[in-house]
């Protein structure tokens, strides 16, 4: 395995060939997502090994936490850090989440039951013995959040600018939270859709910002890149998130968890059009002062 | 939840409001791509638990345990099937497979010691209970095949056009095993990428034609839609397929592990041009006769 020459934390150069339209061959060098696993522990124990883009990894292994129940927000954490020491070998592929002082996080008590569970392609269904039940572990979003629908295109398109990785090697998904007047509250990139978020629930809960701690502050909406999977949906509704967000199409099973969770699903959010396929309620009809008039209810 | 009104295997209906750029909003009908949970069983016991897109169940679960090294190849199962009765609560969710006569598959063994790995975003990397040794569990693909740029090109385009359900929901990822003639020997649609994998290669195992009762008649070229990830080149490899090409990016990892694996790894595969990111050698560069005359060496 080459070593690669890393040039900004997230993007790797490698040498490749690239064959032109008309068939001319040349040797060049080019940008690449970098993509390396990340153990996850618990006081010592390893929780998860996934695949992420470095970065913002204390944050990752918060949010991950957080959205399997593992903790219930910041409080139960004392500290985040990479294990070892900067130039040991594997430095900074390990993540070792420390108790707060008195309050042991019970992995084991989580993770009863789920021991024949290892495997599965979406973060948010790992570790149930079986299907059943799948859809009861989100709670509903109870608050009454409702966002003019101008606000919601200028957040994705805020995000869109918020995704210097992918800019330089398309290879990346985007997350971002956002506040109920559009602030951008946090954002990730991620080779991995479930990563970005958890990245960018990770940086509130830190903050104080999402969670427990939070006393309905927390975000409004969580806008992604890609598509909307039930395991974005299951997320959001963990961190209590009202409005989900993306640019292109949402899964059956998404649609079913935000209608159940009270989440409002919003896909296909591009040039000034979105489908709104759950809670439409809490989307406000209306155009920026800039766009065109508002031509009917969105609910 | 609601039930939805399937209407072809894998697409599902369902109501919602789509606002148009001029702030039209009206209520329509539209086709989702279907997430819904499979539990994949070993002789009654749960393995592992995936969010797919119904369909070719029995082949992905055998991709499935084949990629992890659960089972050696179609020889292992006896039979692989849905569990209960057709109209019975979550019938079709639950595949069982069936170890064949006198070979028991132990499945103990093979996940031995990835006891608190639960959960990861690639399925490739899941079970272990450390990041060491993550890239020695694949060999090296050892064939000698090349394959015509032409052929690559026409093979990707084959792909687009066997995506039925990607066409009417833009929700969906491909994977196609082809052969060294550019022959279609196995395809599939699924929400994740790995999975579409999966079922590609567990139709192949079941005909004989991936695996150890291949002998060298194997697939010679994956192609897949969108991303090429870690996990893609891992199932490669597992699958003893010397070429993977993409529409789009590849993840560092995935260009590392297909330089060691003697893998052609080749990224955004569109329009007559693509990159080669690892073992060039295996292009053969030129043109179709209808296309420009080859510009240069690829390699």
């Amino acid at each position: 395995m080459r070593a690669g020459r890393p040039e900004a934390k997230g993007v790797a150069l490698r040498d490749l060939v690239r064959v032109a339209g008309d068939g001319a061959a040349e040797g060049v060098e080019d940008a690449l997502a970098v993509e390396e696993p990340l153990e996850i522990r618990v006081d010592g124990e390893t929780v998860a090994v996934t695949m992420r883009t470095p970065g913002q990894d204390a944050d990752l292994a918060l949010g991950f936490l957080f959205a399997e129940g593992i903790i219930a927000g910041a409080a139960d954490v004392g500290s985040a850090a990479h294990c070892g020491r900067p130039g040991e070998e594997g430095y900074g592929n390990v993540v070792d989440v420390r108790s707060a002082g008195g309050r042991p996080i019970d992995v084991e008590r989580v993770l009863e039951g789920r021991r024949w569970s290892e495997t599965t392609s979406a973060c948010g269904v790992c570790g149930r013995r079986s299907i059943e039940g799948l859809l009861e572990r989100c709670g509903r979003v109870e608050v009454e959040t409702r966002l003019p629908e101008a606000l919601v295109h200028r957040c994705v398109e805020r995000l869109r600018q918020a995704q210097p990785i992918f800019a330089r090697t398309g290879g990346l998904h985007a997350a971002g939270l956002f506040g109920a007047d559009g602030a951008l509250l946090s954002s990730a990139e991620d080779v991995g859709r479930h990563n970005a978020v958890d990245k960018a629930v990770g940086a509130l809960l830190r903050r104080g910002l999402a969670g427990p701690g939070a006393n309905g502050s927390g975000p409004a909406l969580l806008a992604v890149s890609g598509r909307a999977s039930f395991e974005i949906v299951q997320k959001a509704a963990a961190a209590r998130v009202p409005l989900v967000a993306s640019v292109s199409a949402p899964s059956s099973l998404a649609v079913d968890l935000a209608e159940k969770a009270g989440i409002a699903l919003l896909g296909f959010v591009r040039e000034g059009r979105l489908n709104a396929y759950a809670n439409a309620w809490r989307l406000v009809p209306g155009r920026d002062a800039s766009g065109r008039a508002p031509g009917g209810g969105a609910g």
